[in-house]
């Protein structure tokens, strides 16, 4: 096997890298923008009866040999030579811990944020072929679809709706095809994120603030979350220079525009302020009440459209399908809680969904993909890869 | 006089500076985040009559005798000694342009971006005492002043209206209280401005491409702008990372939030839309026309909010005063005219509003504040500094 310029990671494995065991194992990453997650899962395909799993049956618990954790990996962020790095490092890490060395991998997925054309998965089963002994199966995802998976347990099929400082709905159907909605950023009317709840929350304190807006206790509480006196101070510099609409800044490139929407960390220092939101809206202020309902309607139509656009519901609009939540404002709930607000919205127009908050991290998902793919491999089915 | 340690700006007033010209001049500069620009002004108290003046009369046209440009002065952008560098030089540049000096100035007035509390205007008032000799009076505003000033020909009363890259309503009484609405910048819901109407019109795009959103023909138009081939280009990246609400991010600082919100290019690069928004809706596409009817009405919303917060219509509502209306917002018209719809919509509640549009630059509007107090003074009215 090719030991590739970062051989040293490979040390653990010995001169002579000894096979594994029977079943081998199975790495699954979730590589995102503020970490990567790799874990080892053992890849018997002759598990006794346990937890429903997407081509057979999984054991419950999960056997999870080994997981490590690194930084960011996605190659918009830090460019693609550190993005490689830090995949292989953590791969290499999470078989170290294991006991297991890169033979008695049966399949690796990697899912990955800012992998969205076919060339980019092109490109990272390249290095993944640098890599791995050529029996190893490979497969290239983007988040999404190891959120999806860790849901359905490696199953890709149904609809995710992630809703963290961003949101997404992302949906699949058995004969592979998808579709998406929303999940285009801060400027482009993500509403119904973290983001947009906070920012639209910011913009009522500052409307009740210049006399714009009503009064609403989203001033009182958020001004105290920030430990700012008042909202001028919110405000800080208070207006763009006096600026006409420059014809030199008509060419915005498509690089441009995407590093600069998606890489700002400030974007989740804002959407921070989400659990203010529900507490106020909890005691009662209109105005937050308003905000949180109009995020339900935004979350709920982008989980519609991707519905309605592959039919996931059926002829009928019932059948069946899996409805994946994922994301800190589905889960920041009080007695207002949104998620299930938007579960009840959804469920409504189509009766079929069968919501799921899923019990494993997306790496496990992408995990279960492989097993998933190698398992109806072995029983005849089609691969993935 | 000191001369500082930009010694060398001013060589060209030779070793002993000579004395100016009988009535002295007026250095007017603004500064801001793309630019600064200073002027220079001769600033006779014995004008014959012409053109109507705040406290007196001005000749027509302006005695300007030298115009000076330069880069961003915002200390917010570009640090406090990179931003004294810059205007120190401009003055420099208009004052020997003129063929006159600093014994020569009466009054310098500084419009300047960024400048929003005493403190900041205590600092600036030491510089420019540092360079100036004593005799010279000093004012220093923020660019917002001045914009109206350039509107009241150096008269403080009235409320101004910029709508470019962003948008602010700044409001002055005759006895000194102000008072200003919006300019809270692009994520605290300034929808009225260039960037709010463009980012909409880029939302409507991505909303009818997925499914939630009506088709426009604003994808046509906005994706031949771009010179992209889809929607999705437009996109790029298709979401945030699965991120969570992470608490590390609960504290945003002062300094943090303001930078983040103003300081990025992009704003005016998005902002540069507008056009293709108001031919779309001049061709009758029924989302475009949309987005614009709700940025006049925000637009309206702002400037009412500052008349009716300091009284500027009087007791009966029906008092005249000066609505002075600045920026590429209020002039990228074709049939659709934003500015005539914001100016019909603030009428109807306020008919004794008087829109003007400025007829020289905010730089000879600062020019004409000091002007018009140093004129007051010479009558013995107050002075503003």
């Amino acid at each position: 096997m090719k030991r590739y310029r970062n051989g040293e990671l490979w040390e653990f494995e010995g001169e002579v890298p000894v096979p594994g065991a029977a079943g081998g194992v199975i790495l699954g990453v979730d590589g995102g923008t503020t970490s990567t997650v790799c874990v080892c899962l053992a890849a018997s395909s002759n598990y006794p009866d346990g937890i429903d799993g997407g081509g057979g049956s999984l054991p419950d618990p999960l056997p999870v040999l080994a997981r490590a954790v690194a930084g960011c990996s996605n190659h918009n962020s830090v460019g693609e030579f550190a993005a490689r790095e830090t995949l292989e490092a953590v791969m290499a890490d999470a078989l170290s811990k294991s006991g297991y060395n890169r033979f008695s991998v049966r399949a690796v997925c990697l899912a990955v944020s800012g992998v969205n054309h076919p060339t980019d998965q092109q490109r990272i089963r390249g290095w993944l072929r640098d890599i791995f002994p050529s029996h190893v199966k490979v497969f290239v995802e983007n988040d999404a679809v190891a959120a999806l998976a860790s849901g359905t347990m490696g199953k890709l099929h149904g609809c995710v709706l992630i809703a963290g400082t961003g949101t997404i709905a992302y949906g699949y159907t058995k004969d592979g095809r998808e579709a998406r909605a929303a999940g285009a950023g801060p400027i482009l009317g993500d509403w119904g994120s973290g983001y947009g709840i906070a920012a639209q929350a910011l913009t009522a304190v500052v409307r009740a603030h210049d006399g714009r807006g009503p009064e609403t206790t989203l001033t009182r509480n958020i001004l105290h979350e920030l430990e700012l006196a008042s909202a001028d101070e919110l405000i800080g510099i208070p207006f763009f220079p006096l600026m006409d609409l420059h014809p030199d800044f008509l060419t915005p490139t498509k690089s441009g525009i995407e590093l600069w929407t998606y890489e700002d960390p400030s974007w989740a220092r804002i959407a921070a302020l989400v659990p203010v939101v529900v507490a106020t809206a909890d005691s009662g202020d209109a105005v937050a009440n308003k905000i949180l309902h109009n995020s339900v309607l935004e979350l709920a139509a982008s989980v519609k459209a991707v519905v309605q656009r592959l039919g996931l519901c059926g002829k009928d609009g019932k059948s069946y399908f899996p409805l994946v939540m994922v994301g800190g404002v589905l889960e920041a709930n009080k007695s207002w809680d949104i998620g299930k607000e938007v579960i009840n919205c959804i469920i409504k127009d189509f009766p079929g969904a069968h919501p799921i908050r899923p019990k494993v991290e997306p790496a496990v998902g992408a995990a279960l993909l492989a097993w998933n793919s190698i398992t109806r491999e072995d029983n005849g089915g089609l691969s993935m890869s």
